[in-house]
């Protein structure tokens, strides 16, 4: 070829403290560039056993049908919201963040009646609430958020698992975010199906997605009188590559599956309980870091998702020249505000690798340079010293 | 966790010669593990720009609407029907083969009217065949397979597309195996909408579907009165990420598309003839050398694939046992035969990196201890001597 060719892949070194994708560990980086083998060779096969068993820890769950969606998180959403509903279905959905309201035009695409219940971002839903809109509404399916990333407010979900059953319905949570970063029961609460990323807790680069689906899900959509709505997510076909007979039905991304196995193994390896109690520490160091220097969290504590800390951006503060400096100095990625928080916060992910002391002082410190710079008062040290101060319990 | 961790990722060797996913080079393999940047970062919007850049050279085109979809190829099959198809349309797709097939029943999927016209495996469609069927149903979009990767056959496609046009039909193109292997004219052939894969003749692991769509494709998808059907793969949406105002969509898959880039890099920097013909010539040696030992192809030398290479299993001999001392004592990977030519053919893929004489010499000379053993008889070095022949020019 005459024409020039670009330069190879030379990504820059980041610290990657945004809503995802997070750090991702030299280990699993290095499993991604395992050679690929056949998508059918017994190789493979015995790793997809194993992603699927390590899928079920994780997930805490015993459900056979817990496999990776080849596809991001969000084709993991569709996934779920496609298998389960059938054009004319009911589907309510919960509606406090961009992720709940991209639920909602999932369930249209997929042919329900989608009705929601709203709550303005950063709030969180009460069982009286969702109970009244499952009385009024009686759905099918209850989509909800766990860990909404666009608002980092945590929603409890066991109580409302109980209601929604009361109800006669299925319970569709979405844990993008929490998978791997505080405690997902699926099982105990009893959730029925449930989508996750691979790119935020559990550190892997994004790419895979991992679902499951309750023995009553899977009852539901063994009584489908129409076809899944996409071939490419249909759960009825994919189950037979993941397990049964092995048919083939699309080639499986098998890199993106030896890094997802490999994160599942440091994620194993450090226990979940341990893992869930850095993600808080961390969590409250850069909270008390924050506060001594005057910003606030967009998100009540109770509600607050440890790894994704949404702040309020400081009046006068120019947001995309705070996050440009942090970037282009030092390396550090942060989130913009989405939707209505879009310019009004900061979202800042401790999430899996990213989710380490050191990370916390060194952003606190970055701040030092930052906020001054723009004419913000902060008392120099007061944010390392308060962090420190949790660090030493 | 007291519970015991699998041991990690260490895949065999494997020299893969099947249907795809194919060999992949280390150069590949080491950009699939680069550190991973944000989705937003912007040298990942670079690395976006540079793939669509290297995209066009790769399909021959201008169309601007060129991108790689976050999912494997039968993703970016769905994306090109669901964003062309709104529920009623007809379309007309041509099936000759497995793939032919998932087509159509993902054009139902889509709500389509399909109707199909039918040649036996193997076989290809003729202009008048496909003229009858455009007069007969006025579709609106004709799907048709350029390379049949469950049959081995070519589908030449210049011809055909003019008469679609003549029709003022849109056509559909699935190039996942002909792609970085053999010609494909995007512009000149006047293709409207092409999808592949990057685990066949780019020589990238599984997990992108590259698509293309015409000006008039695009004119079609924005006179839309319903959304797509898939949130996933609605390029009303993708499009902004791909270019325009970068609104986020889903989170790319970062490191696949890393991969993806050293692939395409590895292309043009061969060159695409040049690339043609190294695959024309290690196909006309392995076909040479299969010959002279009375292996022969499933079908016409003028419709061959020459990546894709489905040869007829002799009588007596014993497929599964074949592929399994294939891959045990060598490491070598060959297909199966799919749908109707399941146990009657072999799918022998020469496909970007794995299209090397050293794999054809090797593979012939595998074949002289496997065959023998079932009692096959053939003249030890014939096999050999005929592909040399052809290397020898």
């Amino acid at each position: 070829m005459s024409e020039e060719i670009v330069p190879p892949v030379r990504p820059p070194r980041r610290i990657l403290m945004g809503p995802g994708p997070s750090d991702i560990s030299p280990r699993v980086l290095a499993a991604m560039a395992a050679p690929t083998v056949g998508h059918l060779d017994p190789y493979f096969l015995k790793i997809m056993d194993e992603l699927q068993q390590m899928l079920r820890q994780v997930f805490r769950t015993e459900n056979r049908l817990t496999l990776a969606i080849s596809g991001t998180g969000s084709d993991g959403m569709e996934a779920c919201v496609f298998n389960l509903i059938e054009p004319g279905d009911k589907m309510l959905v919960c509606v406090n963040g961009v992720f709940g309201g991209r639920m909602a035009e999932v369930g249209r695409r997929a042919g329900a009646e989608v009705v929601t219940i709203e709550k303005p971002f950063g709030e969180i839903f009460t069982t009286t609430e969702v109970e009244a809109a499952l009385k009024e509404h009686q759905p099918k399916v209850v989509g909800i958020v766990h860990a909404e990333t666009s608002t980092g407010a945590l929603q409890p979900l066991h109580h409302i698992a109980k209601l929604v059953h009361k109800y006669d319905a299925l319970i569709l949570a979405d844990m993008v975010t929490s998978l791997g970063g505080l405690p997902v029961e699926i099982d105990e609460w009893g959730i029925d199906a449930a989508y996750s990323g691979t790119q935020k807790c559990l550190s892997c680069p994004p790419g895979l997605a991992p679902v499951t689906f309750s023995p009553r899900s899977v009852e539901v959509m063994d009584k489908r009188k129409e076809p899944v709505r996409s071939w490419y997510v249909d759960l009825s076909l994919i189950r037979n590559y993941w397990g049964g007979n092995r048919a083939y039905h699309h080639t499986a991304p098998i890199n993106m599956n030896y890094g997802l196995h490999e994160a599942l193994r440091n994620v194993l390896e450090e226990g979940l309980e341990a893992r869930f109690e850095r993600h808080q520490l961390n969590h409250k160091a850069l909270k008390a870091g924050l506060s001594a220097i005057g910003i606030e969290y967009a998100v009540e504590e109770e509600n607050s998702l440890p790894m994704l800390n949404a702040v309020k951006i400081p009046e006068g503060i120019d947001d995309k020249k705070v996050r440009a400096q942090l970037l282009n100095q030092f390396g550090i990625e942060i989130g913009a505000g989405l939707g209505p928080m879009a310019g009004k916060t900061w979202r800042i992910g401790l999430m899996g690798e990213a989710s380490r002391e050191s990370n916390v002082l060194l952003f606190l410190a970055t701040l030092e340079q930052c906020l001054p710079k723009q004419g913000y008062e902060l008392t120099p040290g007061a944010s390392i010293a308060a962090a420190n101060k949790v660090y030493a319990g």
